[in-house]
């Protein structure tokens, strides 16, 4: 079965091997193997925190590289965007050339989430939008940052908007399905490896 | 001379062209060849934003691939991280083998700053803490997210950090020299090409 990478933030919940094992229930389903960032096996006693959390990105990088395709969750995290690790593994993975498919909780916009978010935004001269940081508020129509939303296009994934209850922000999973899904008919259909 | 990408929210200052100038010649000084988000040729006319913002995206790619090494600003974006665009060019960049740099003009350490925007963080049973979402805030005395400063370490790359005033937040280019007199470390004394 196609190893499928599953970056996101969900590594930051309260019980993250449970809902990662949701995930990787679903991912059986649609004949691929889901990988999570914590499967990594690494030793870590007697390492500072510094020294953990390299040898930690290290091993994520591993993972990736093992892979065939990623799914990331992108719901935005503390901020309008998405998580920045999550948006450094898309980027590795695309230059990889791994298809990468993405899912977001959240169907605002980038541009309003980030007129929302930035208090005090003004109008240019030019029209367009700067935020009190005198820093422009790109808007293209896009779910985020144009980077993020590219490279899923450009590596033939699919990009699921769903607006999910407060409460399931970052669990639910019908856009994570919805992936699964478009990685399906991308991948063919599922052939089971014994 | 090699080709340093400069990756950042740069191009959502004011003036991003002089901006782009000031670092081309702090480049050319330490003997590289500065490349620019915005000096990708694009025909964006006609298109919708949606099209043009893909279009800017896979032109950012095209760059990156034409590049030696990065060098990205990753001053905290709009939250308690960098920008996610600059994040996911940093991936790129490091799964192409290229070595990554970065700066930071802001000093705090990553899960101070991140406890400091999460307001109404609290301390779990097993000590750590989360955030109102209930996930997880990170603790890695790191300067962000760790696959941002793994990615950097890993490459070979350096990571400057530096607490600038606040007017200078994100033009203050001390933090970018320091990593410029890194990557002539790196790449060696400048091979001027004619």
């Amino acid at each position: 079965m196609p190893r499928v990478y599953l970056a996101g933030p969900d590594v930051f919940l309260p019980d993250p091997l449970a809902f990662a094992e949701k995930k990787k229930d679903l991912c059986r389903t649609y004949g691929f193997e889901g990988v999570f960032p914590l499967d990594a096996v690494l030793d870590l006693a007697g390492l500072s925190p510094r020294e953990a959390g390299l040898r930690i990105a290290h091993g994520n990088e591993e993972l990736i590289r093992s892979a065939e395709l990623v799914i990331a969750q992108v719901t935005p995290f503390r901020g309008p965007s998405a998580d920045v690790g999550t948006a450094y593994e898309m980027g590795f993975a695309r230059a990889l050339g791994l298809p990468v498919f993405a899912y977001t909780n959240d169907a605002q916009e980038f541009s309003a989430r980030t007129k929302a978010f930035s208090a005090g935004f003004r109008t240019r001269a030019d029209g367009s939008l700067e935020d009190a940081d005198h820093l422009q508020i790109e808007s293209f129509e896009l779910a985020d940052n144009l980077m993020l939303v590219g490279g899923v296009a450009d590596s033939g994934g699919h990009l699921a908007v769903r607006a999910a209850v407060r409460e399931e922000r970052y669990t639910d999973l019908v856009g994570f399905e919805e992936c699964l899904k478009a990685a399906s008919r991308l991948f063919g259909p599922a052939t089971k490896s014994t």
